[in-house]
Formats: structure tokens, sequence, C-alpha cells
């Protein structure tokens, strides 16, 4: 297949090269903003927040420059071969969104972020949402802005999910949600009335930090994370970032929840390995970079959820967990697996939740942020409605908002629209999973035995190297020949909770 | 005093706001640089070589702008109080630097200095300066068109130099390198000549790494570092980055060579202790900026050489270090102190000489890097130059580049010129250091006591506090009431190392 840039029109090269400055200047973006969370000491963030400040509004520029509109504008049609149209179609839709905003707005939503950020972790720590409840009411004010600016006629905050998921509609993100809704409470239900009796290895033991990093090293090790292009970390919330040269990981150790970093390793792993894979020499144009966050979340949950949460990962990983922890020394495969996915209702953070709560705890997210955007809720009443939809959904009311509403990161980065993406991966990651199951010869094995080539083979094959070249419907219909389900989720759900609670 | 912005003409506020993106901007390369070489994976550099290139280039187009220009053209000399005559100094000096140079060549240099950097660690490790030369033959040619840019007519060595020193001019830089040499190569060949016997503690004994960080760690505490706005984190080549908000410092450490790492972290503390020094209400201004690299250097060298080499100093840490290290346990305050003041000749490695052939090493890469510049010398041609000058000013050649031209981290970052500003440091060192402890009553005795803050107030109060708001000669009589000059340092020199050589 001829390259995209040979023999490319002027237009379409001048509107490349602006591109590649944009990413450059996104992973710019990305490098402080990564430090802030890992390495910056605390008294940074006033300049810290000026310079982020500064890169968005130089961001803005550079999308709404001229050069990007007369280029797009002197395109014809007959230019474009497929390749072409994709990169014409992702940097279009960018520059339209951008150039209806004011850069003085995206430069405010910049600072105030980088401001309720630094107020997020103190309110968290203090318990105080009063404390944060100022910035909170800044930025949903800021985002309706925002969205307005972009389209004055639609929901704002269908407008601001797209910002997240371009390419799924926000009608089916709310069918899918309202699906999982329907069909996972009756299966909790079930589950709490079931008398299966789940063993608990890791209950009432704790577990040394050390010793949870250097497990984590070693399943990033088996799973084949590349060093040279990464690190490991620690952060409060952990997250992933980077491109196709350097992606890095974060997590975190608790002595009592070693299970959480576990997991949340795998989870960040898969992330890293979708940048990883995108094409090197596509770094700067749209061919390069991960199609949207359902997709990139189908890669963290697969690898959490169809992987780390299997029984084939724990048969390969016992030993290893046996030797480097005495409290396990007599838990067998099956323990460890029965203990991943123990169901409790009763968990009230998101990040620690069993894969059929969860979808509860981005449900209420879901309701409460959309109701903050079209003005139907106040954010002093946030902690109240949180509490009350814990309870309704799951049975269980927080004592504190620190275990509440005030336990994610996301509200203080302005980033509203962007929960029901993990959701919507979730549901992705079990239809991807069912296809290489299908297509790579007894893949449980395979895992059992430690050996992930073939699955991360199939993921770069069938999603990773195809970077924005389809839009998130396409790139499903590609990677599986079918269209976006929730078919296998459930499936797969009510089928492996049916066997371990004996429904 | 009223505040410069205080009804302050539309012009000038208007340049103030350029100047604070352009501030924020630096920061945000700042970042990227100190990322680069303490944390980033090495496979990141492809992405990183790009993002630094555009934030260079985008740099020069704020710069640039017409927006500088007018606001500088709008001024008029009646509206500007002293202050603002200084801001208006400083950002029309880079202002008409920046515009005579394409946007282009700044990119690029940018560019080929990331390559660079990457090329010369590989050659320094496997001591290989042929694998460097082609990246030093082009930065050699960038940077002499630049210069050519910048002023056709005058000498492209002094206008580089510039860069580093805007305010003390090459002539005068070669005066006081020129007397440093007159007069310390007969100071070295009496201490040759000398029978004294110095102390020797740390001599064919190994030091543990951690042993070592935990007691720069400890030294960092007891001067008075902020970890608050700091770190301290580990590098090939020692370095300070950052602003008043933010400065964190890297080191190095070697188990046979603990005084280096030790004296390093002195050195870099002076520096950071000049950037947290600035004042904050006046980040994004320059006069909430360093001065350049004499008075930054300046400040690294009290610290290291009239603190960290003095009797006080080894009498405040001779205890923790007998405690912290087994193999000095029997080391007197006096053993130490001779120890790190011990001169020797045939020291290969710049950062690691005493404090007078130190200079040797710096008249060595002026000649060198001024004759690159001017074309009087082949790139192919400087190992031999090198090894041969070595020979000459300290009568010892190296046997590999790696411990000969490929030892610093300069040349592969482009900065020719920027040597000198090392020894115009610590003339102006002992300079500010005499009149310190003129004014400070015993500050001996307060060192010896690990009682810092006089000190620190001084230069506070005397150099960090006045950021950019006078030229270095201006900043120098503010601080001591008197010129610039090399006659401290020199007496200082005879002095301290008369007594310790009995001569």
């Amino acid at each position: 297949m001829a390259d995209h840039r040979d023999d490319a029109p002027d237009a379409y090269r001048e509107l490349l090269e602006q591109y590649e400055r944009l990413t450059a200047l996104g992973g710019a973006q990305g490098v402080l903003s990564w430090d802030q969370q890992v390495m910056m000491p605390e008294g940074g963030n006033p300049a810290r927040s000026k310079q982020l400040s500064v890169l968005s509004g130089l961001n803005h520029d550079l999308m709404t420059d001229d050069v990007v509109a007369d280029a797009l504008a002197d395109l014809e049609p007959a230019d474009c071969t497929d390749e072409r149209a994709a990169v014409v179609r992702e940097i279009e839709r960018q520059h339209v969104r951008a150039e209806r905003v004011p850069r003085d707005l995206v430069e405010e939503i910049s600072q105030t972020s980088s401001e309720a950020l630094q107020a997020w972790e103190e309110a968290r720590e203090n318990d105080d949402f009063e404390a944060f409840a100022p910035y909170l009411e800044e930025l949903v004010d800021l985002k309706r802005e925002y969205a307005e600016h972009i389209d004055p006629d639609r929901d704002p905050y269908a407008v601001l999910f797209e910002e997240y998921e371009p390419y799924i509609d926000l009608e089916t993100a709310e069918r899918v949600l309202g699906r999982l809704r329907e069909e996972l409470v009756p299966l909790v239900e079930e589950i709490q009335a079931s008398d299966a009796d789940l063993a608990a290895p890791f209950e009432g033991e704790t577990f040394d930090a050390d010793a949870q990093e250097a497990f984590s090293r070693d399943v990033l090790d088996a799973l084949g994370y590349d060093w040279e292009r990464g690190r490991l970390d620690t952060s409060t919330h952990p997250f992933t970032a980077g491109n196709q040269f350097d992606t890095r990981i974060t997590t975190r150790f608790s002595e009592d929840e070693p299970l959480d970093s576990m997991m949340s390793t795998v989870h960040e792993f898969g992330h890293a390995q979708y940048n990883l894979g995108l094409p090197r020499e596509e770094y700067g144009t749209p061919l390069g970079e991960a199609r949207d966050l359902t997709v990139h979340e189908s890669q963290s949950r697969l690898w959490e959820n169809h992987v780390g949460r299997s029984t084939a990962f724990w048969e390969r990983f016992a030993p290893t967990l046996r030797e480097q922890f005495p409290a396990l020394a007599d838990a067998t495969a099956g323990d460890l697996y029965e203990a991943a996915n123990q169901v409790y209702p009763d968990n009230l953070i998101r990040v620690e939740a069993d894969e059929l709560t969860y979808h509860m705890h981005i449900v209420l997210r879901f309701e409460i942020e959309r109701d903050l955007i079209s003005g139907d809720l106040d954010v002093a009443d946030v902690p109240e409605v949180w509490n009350e939809k814990m309870d309704e959904y799951l049975g269980v009311r927080p004592e504190t908002d620190a275990e509440g509403c005030l336990q994610d990161i996301h509200w203080s980065h302005g980033n509203f629209g962007y929960f029901p993406t993990y959701s919507l991966g979730s549901v992705l990651a079990a239809q991807l999973y069912a296809h290489a199951a299908a297509d790579i010869d007894d893949l449980d094995a395979t895992v059992a035995d430690g050996e992930f080539d073939a699955l991360r083979e199939w993921l770069g094959e069938r999603v990773h190297r195809h970077g924005c070249r389809y839009t998130t419907p396409e790139l499903v219909e590609e990677a599986t020949g079918e269209s976006y389900t929730a078919d296998y989720f459930l499936d797969y759900a009510k089928s492996k909770f049916g066997d371990l609670y004996d429904l």
C-alpha cells in the first residue's frame, strides 16, 4: 500500500505539518501533566498551572490557524485516498470544534483545572467537599459555556461526551448503560441471595508495598511491557500517558488491598500496550494516534478483566504470589481466582469495584454529571444525591464524601462526559476477547503458560496498528466483522458469575 | 515602592502578557528537558526531540510576534520607571536577537541537539568520538549560522557568548581567564613542588551509593533546601532546573568518589537556592528571572567552594560522615577538609577538579570552542588538540576520549560560549563571599554550627530578589558596592592553598 504522504498535494502536506506540531505540543502537555501527578513537588503548582494553560492556548491557536482552514478548503475529494480521507476527517473534526471556542476560554479551563486538581486532592484528604465545591461549580459553568460555543442548539452534555467518544452517539451510550443496569441489577441480586462462599485469601492480611511493587513488575515483565519505552510509578490515581515511543503507567499500593494494585497495573498495561502498538512512522498524524476512549478502555478492560481476572492468569501467577507473600502460602489458583472475582455490592469505591457492580458506579456518575451540566442539579447537592443513588443502586451509603463524591479525579479535570466510556469500553472488551478467543488456538492455555504474545499480536493487528484510520464503529467492524454490541459482555458476565456463584 | 504593573500603559501590559506566556513556555521546555535527562525511558527520544523542537519554534514565534515589536515601539521613555526600563531592556534584547534568526533554524538546532544528546551519551559510553563527530559538526555549523544571523559583522563566538552572559563582554572574559591562567599555573607548580602531605581518608575505600544519597539529603536539609519546592534525583550530568515554585537538583553517585557527589550536591543547591529566592509575584516577568550564567554560577560556586570546601563545613558534617560511613570512622574534620581541597593536576575530569586546576579545564574548552566556531579547528582534530592542551596545561594526557573531549554534555546541547561563565562565576563567588563575611558576624562560626540562615538571607537580599532588575555589572555593584573583580578570588586561592600546602 502506498504511503499516504507520497505524492500528496501541497495542501495535504501543510495539513500534516501543522498536525505534527499539534501532536508534539499535545505530547508536551501530556508530559507536564504526568509530571504534575507523579513527580512535581507540591509547591510547583502555580507555575505548572500557568504552563499548562499557556500550552492549551497555543494548542488552540495551532488548531484554529488559517493554515488548517486553508488546507482543508483546498483539498479536493479526488486527492483523498481512504487513508488521506481518514486523516482529513480527524483533523477537520477537531478544527471545527476548536474554532468555535474562544482561546481565552480554553486557557481558563486549563488554569482552573490545574487549581481544581490541587483543591480536590486536599478536599479528598480532609473529607471536605465544601472546599472543592467552588472549583467544581466553576468547572461546570466553564464546560457548559464551552459546549454552548460548539453547538448552542444541542444538549451540552452530548457535545461534551463527543470529546471523549466522537463516533458513538449519546443515545447509544445511554441505551448500553440502560441495558447494563437492567440486566446486571437482577444478576447482582441473585448473587447476594446465593449461598456460594468464595475464597478470600487476601482478607484480614497486610501486604508489604515493596513486595507488591516487585509483583507488579513481574506481571508487567510477563505480559510483555516494553521497559525501554515505559516506566512504572505511583500516583494518587492510576493512569497511563504517552505515545508509541514512551508510554508510562502509574499505580498505587495499599497494604490492605493488594488486588487493587495488581488489577490496576494490568489495566494500565492494556492502555500502554495500545499506545505502544501505534505505528511509529505515523507519529504526528492521526494514523499514529489511539482511537478515542471507548476503544482505549476496551484495551485496558480486556487485559484487566478477561486476562487478569481469568482462571488461567491465576494459574500462571499463583506460584509467584505464594513465594512473594507469606500470607498467601496456602492459596490455590482457584482461591485467588475467586478472590479476584468476588462481587461486593457494599464496596464504595469505583476503582476497587468488581466487574458487575462497577457499572452501577458509572451509571450513578453519568446521571449526576448529566444533571450538573443541564443545570438540573446544583453542585451543593451532589453529596446528598450521590449517597442516595449509592443506596438505591447498591444498597450502601458512604459515610464520608472522601469515599463518596470526592473519590474520583475526573471532575477536577473538568472531564464531564468521560465516565460512560468506561462502560462502553468494558462492553467492547468482551466483544474483542470473544473474537480473539475464537481466532487463537486455546487462548486460555497460552495465558496459563504465561504466553501473551498471541493475544498481544492479535490486538496489535486488529486494533492498535490502525490508529485513527477508522471511526469507532468501523474499527469494531474491522476487528470483529460485526457491529458494536453488548451481547458478548452480558453473556460473559452471566456465564462467569453464574458459575462462580452456583446460580 | 509602587508595583511596576500599577497604572502601566497598555503597551507595557501587553508586553508583560506576552512575556508571561514566554516564561510559561520556557518553563515547559525546562520540564521536558529535565524529564529527558532524569526520567524518560531511552526509547522516548524520537517523540521528545520533536516536542522540544516544536516548543522552541513556538517560543521563537511568541518572541518575534508583532505584539512584542508594537509594544516596544509604543512605549515612551517617560512611561518607564527604573523597574519598567529593566523589564523593557531584557525583553527587547531577547526580541532583537530572536527576530534576526529564522524559526526553521531554531527548530533545527533544537532537533539536532536532542539527537546529539543521545549520540553523545552512547559515544561517551563506548569511547567512540567518531560516532559523535557528525553531530558536533552539524551543531557547530548551525550555531555559526545562528550567530551570523544575529550579527554578520561580529565575531560569531562573541555573539554566542552573549547568549549565556549578555552583560560582560568577551574581552573582559578573556582577560579574566588569562589572569587566572597566569596566576594559577605558578601556584599549581608550587603546590606540586611542596612536601605537604594532605590527608586522603576517602582514597582506596568504597562508599555505598544509598548511604551517599542519605548524606546528600542530610546536607540539603541542613543547608535549608525547601523540599516542598524541590527534588533530588540522579542523572548522567548533575544539573538544576526550575523556577521560584519548583526547582529540582540532580546529582550522581560513584562508589569510589563520594566527595564528587557531596560537592556537586552543594553546588546544585546554590543554583537551586537562587531560583527559589526569586520573587514569586514576579513569575512571568524578567524581574522574576535569574540573571545570566555568571551570576548563577557564582551562587553554586559560593556554596560549593566557600561553604562546602571550608573547615567550618567539615566541622559541621564530620560527625554525620563518621556515623554514616564506617571507612571514615577515624577521619577528623581537618582530614576531611584537606581531602576536599587536595589539588590534583593529573585529574582528567572537569567536574571532579579541585578549585585551582578547574580553571585550566575551562581555558582549554574555551580555546577549543572558540576555534571550532571561527573555523580554525576541525571537529575531527578536537581529540588531538584536547589531549595536547591537557598535557600543556596540566601535564597529563587522557587515554580515552570518554575521559577527554567527550566528558561534558555542553557541546551536545550546542552550548558553545557557555564554559567561560563557570570561571567568571567562580570569581564572582569569591567577591560575594568576602562581602558576606564582612557583613555577617563570624560567618565561619555560623557554618560550623550548621546555621546557614544568615548567609542564605544575605544572598537572597543582595542577589536573588533582584531577578533581572540589574545587568550583571550593576548587580555586582548593588551587592558589593564595587565593580566586578578577580582580586578576591586570587587572594582567596593563594591564601587558602598557601596554608594548605605550607607555601
